[in-house]
């Protein structure tokens, strides 16, 4: 076993060898090509009554020339296409859906034709200014809105196995690549990060090294010069939201050269994307310095600068990372999207070293932050995931103007719902990981999944009851016989893990967070059990916003409070914190378990303040998993309460 | 005894009659006249090294035409030369000082050579818009403007007696009452709230009736019209800020008629300058209606939004009131001028309602927030008075940019300083009321004052404890045998309230939260004495923030925790509320009282979140006075501390 830093030759699968079957998750997966492909192109053709006009598919009509008109929206609109079309690549590799196909493949038509003759695609500068390109890299997400079709491009060439897409996003990466190595963009770097891990993925897809090279120069190149803060006083410089203030490296990752980064700053989405090339970068070049810059970040993240829902951004300003320990919960930013970075960040650096802390992470933010950004039916969405809600509280034209009690049919910037469809449609890469003789089974997800142990087929076959019990039953049969391991991460919540083999429970050998279980003949199976009760959770003291509180998780799930359950008024509730919580087994939403607390309700008659110590009353809690918040009639929400 | 909702004929005393000598209070008062008045002129001047340029008088040299160059600042600059004059004249009155008034002379030949031919005076229009005039109420701040200079020229005249920087703000004045009644301003009304109090000013220096129905028309067109929506679409208007948005009416107040509204909204300044306008115009026309909004506008301040330390405006965007019991401490507004304008509404609903309650708001934002916004050597500044700082969380380009852990030398936006130092200066107009025959006590701070009761002189002499101590002693020598009353006002903190007179102990009648206490012949003595002890203080459970957690009040004063007492991560800490509260006399800064609790202090090892509860260890607490934090070396603050 490999004991440096880098693990070797892992391998995210095939999604269409990925098909998961799971009792909590088929609900929120299978959405995606019931309610939320279809609904998201509804929106993409502004036919969704109510909901911002995305004009992404007219912006992109005017710049083929099929329509007349002007640029509408965002200057990186063309990206809600770009996701769209990846999560239907990701939808089509596990439900073959012609319809599905052949709208995708108009829209490969339309971004084709939107493309301009030199490989440039990007329809707010074609209709806009045309002939000018890569004039405003800090505001003009040129790179950015690039890095996403060329992820869609990549994805519909995995999924569907045809190249058009591709060799068309290729020309685009070639320009790219010709450009940023003129003298006069030897020092430029993206504004928005998202190209470099894009260019990464290309490269692994077609095997062209200049992919890689391009995106390694760019994060290298990113934190030593001062490009984006005099980029608008160069002659190419185009205006595009003639912002007074000076440019604040920090925002965009600029302050410093990434291999001296040690603390998560700025716009968390951007951080988090860079930090995912840095991973790729890590290891496809055994980069330690580069590797220990991500590791340092992740610690300083997962230890300092997320919120217990795997959150991330704290300040509705600048949707920014902020300081250690400053994790607001009523007027917290967590994007969405946010934590969607984070669990690819996390995704890599699993992949890159092989230890299983890092899918601690992605677990809780995909089971929790990235589940809450979308409504039940499919059809709502949250950009910013607050820890604590006070409907009346967030008003327009406030501090919390940023925060909304109720999911949004869609927003005027609307990176999060595709963003999200594309994640849960992806959600396989999450399971499992391919290495040379071994399979690792980061997530405890149900499915049956197709791999290879030392080059033998193999099917393997989950059955988890997560995130409710904690047990799984984990199936490996070879084509022919093979020698191997699988390993299994060991969650950090699971409390006194029991594996049983065919000869009876055993202990495993640990590696790096793994439980390691020999693969030997053509069939393997082993069951894993763990205690996952709902347990009380502190935070460090450090963290003012939960001073004398106490949140609720079981194994994955942070909980929440909901005036639904609780009545209105929850800063009025004490939690017993020396009583026992109770389960109740399908007491909620899509039958999940809710935790019953013993607490107390304060009572108080008169004004604001008072030398008198508030009565109370004995009351029951009733937690809910956080995830389905907001589902029902909108009220007050808390993740965090006070302790009696 | 008039018992309807009027009290009647009230009146502020002269300043140079009110003679304040008090131990708390000579600290700050003086500074007025040694320190900050010579300090702000320097930064009119722009002579201050390190504080952002003022450019105050440099613009309005330019207006005048004795220098050239262009308007630099806020459009609203000129107030803060308004402002010192103000100061100035109430500082010349308690204390002549010839140089002083030279200096203040000198200002209003300034400002007289800056007024315009037709009575205008604005430097900013004067320069960038020669010949333009209020043709952007909603954000040129015109009115504002002009409402401070009357304010000023009032003072200046009711101080020294001289008129001509009275008549030439009369012609400012005469202008305003001309254009607002032309039928293209038939429904204008001030886009920043100042003017309306101003001109009452003015009209009770005066006796001229045009400028009391001028301010009334303003008030009572307030929420009748969508003027300020509007105004961006007419041919005159101006633009300042180019701002996008439109106008939100809440901000301005300007979403209901004063009259129907029940509720404090948007901008806290401006609200409680248009609410003071309201008391006075209530009072003066005996307007039934009027003086009920004032009345429901207290309650819900009072009641619903404001901060223990009398701070109000819990947004930093919009600097605004938000919605019932939303007060987030970290993240807190509390304008020093907010409460400076909380103080003067309540001045005047005191003496409009004859209502002690009244003054105990207004001297808790005085004692708290007001004195806080100031440093103890008069030379630096909080705009934003927060109830918990962690200084590392007060970043730049963050929801918190707005917050401050160190006071400024000086703000580009300097309304705060002059506005704290003209109402210390003018502290004495809280301390007495003059009635017909009677004189209310409202603030017991010591000092010697010239009164009348029923026409016969008298000098009272108050000696105060406050705030350390329940005490007081009132003196009362009569020029001549007299028969009135003296109302001393018992404040809500009071505990067992005795009297004694020269016949011993006595319980004296009660009206509107007054002790009334007979004054007969030529000499009356009253001692007031009262339990004070420093008590814990409970927030209403809806007010999230504070949940879990109580604040130290003794009397009028709010006390705090600091770092620099009680070690970093003030998070970390409980309070036993179980245990009695210690004072420690002279313990603090200024020989304050300082607060000692038991308390443990959370101990923890590990990263952010745990399910082990923190161990902790037994520690004290020492709290000291909110008004005099932030005066050692930077660190953290919090009023509200967790309960164990």
């Amino acid at each position: 076993m490999d004991l440096t830093g880098f693990e070797k030759n892992l391998k995210y699968l095939p999604l269409r060898d990925l098909r998961i079957d799971d009792p909590f998750w088929n609900g929120c997966v299978r959405l995606v090509t019931s309610e939320i492909l279809p609904y998201q192109y509804d929106t993409l053709w502004d036919r969704i009554p109510g909901a911002p006009p995305s004009r992404c598919i007219r912006n992109l009509k005017i710049a083929a020339g099929q329509e007349e008109g002007t640029f509408e929206g965002w200057v990186f609109q063309d990206t809600d296409l770009a996701k769209w079309l990846e999560a239907a690549a990701y939808s089509l590799a596990s439900l073959p859906d012609p319809k599905l196909r052949a709208t995708a493949e108009e829209m490969i038509d339309l971004v084709l034709a939107a493309q301009q003759p030199n490989g440039y695609l990007n329809s707010y500068f074609t209709i806009l200014h045309p002939g000018k390109q890569f004039c405003n890299l800090k505001e003009g997400h040129e790179l950015y809105t690039a890095g996403h079709f060329i992820e869609a491009a990549v994805a519909w060439y995995q999924v569907t196995g045809e190249d058009r897409f591709l060799n068309a996003m290729r020309r685009f990466a070639d320009l790219i690549c010709e450009v940023f190595h003129t003298p006069e963009y030897a020092d430029a770097v993206p504004g928005h990060e998202e190209i470099e891990l894009a260019l990464f993925r290309l490269y692994e897809a077609t095997g062209e090294e200049k992919y890689r090279a391009m995106a390694y120069d760019f994060i290298n190149r990113r934190g030593t010069t001062d490009y984006l803060s005099r980029e608008n006083t160069l002659p190419r410089f185009v205006d595009v939201w003639h912002d007074p203030n000076p440019y604040v490296p920090e925002y965009g990752q600029a302050h410093a050269p990434v291999r001296e980064q040690s603390t998560a700053e700025g716009h968390a989405v951007r951080a988090l994307y860079l930090y995912s090339a840095m991973a790729d970068l890590a290891g496809s070049y055994h980069d330690e310095a580069l590797l220990a810059a991500c590791e340092r970040l992740y610690e300083n993240i997962t230890e300092k600068r997320m919120y217990i829902t795997g959150g991330i951004g704290s300040s509705g300003v600048m949707e920014r990372f902020t300081t250690d320990y400053d994790l607001p919960n009523d007027s917290a930013y967590a994007e969405s999207c946010a934590s969607i970075a984070l669990a690819m960040f996390c995704k890599r650096m699993s992949r890159v070293t092989g230890e299983a802390k890092y899918m601690d992470t992605a677990e809780l933010a995909i089971y929790n932050t990235v589940l809450a950004g979308i409504a039940m039916d499919g059809r709502s969405f949250f950009y910013v995931n607050p820890l604590e809600v006070i409907p009346e509280a967030c008003m327009p034209a406030t501090d919390r103007a940023h925060v909304k009690p109720v999911r949004q049919k869609w927003f005027g910037c609307a990176c999060c719902p595709p963003n999200i469809a594309r994640t849960l449609a992806s959600l396989g890469e999450y399971v499992l990981l391919q290495g040379d003789t071994s399979i690792r089974v980061n997530l405890l997800i149900s499915g049956t999944f197709k791999a290879r142990i030392a080059g033998v087929p193999v099917k393997i076959a989950i059955e988890s009851s997560l995130p409710w019990e904690g047990h799984a039953k984990i199936r490996v049969r070879a084509e022919r016989p093979v020698r191997g391991t699988l390993l299994i991460r060991v969650p950090d919540y699971a409390e006194d893990p029991v594996f049983t083999g065919e000869g009876g429970a055993f202990v495993p050998k640990l590696d790096r967070g793994y439980a390691v279980i020999p693969v030997e003949g053509t069939a393997t199976a082993v069951s894993f059990g763990f205690g996952m009760t709902a347990r009380l959770i502190y935070a460090n003291p450090k963290v003012s916003a939960d001073s004398g509180k106490v949140a609720v998780r079981k194994g994955p799930l942070v909980y929440c409070l909901e005036e639904a359950d609780n009545g209105e008024g929850l800063a009025a509730l004490r939690i017993d914190t020396s009583k026992a919580l109770r389960e109740v087994p399908g007491g909620g939403l899509r039958d999940s378990v809710t935790v019953e607390a013993e607490g107390l309700r304060l009572q108080w008659s008169g004004g604001l303040y008072s030398t008198r110590a508030p009565d109370s009353v004995p009351c029951k809690l009733k937690f809910v998993p956080y995830c389905f918040w907001g589902n029902r009639e909108p009220g007050e929400m808390t993740v965090w309460v006070t302790a009696k």
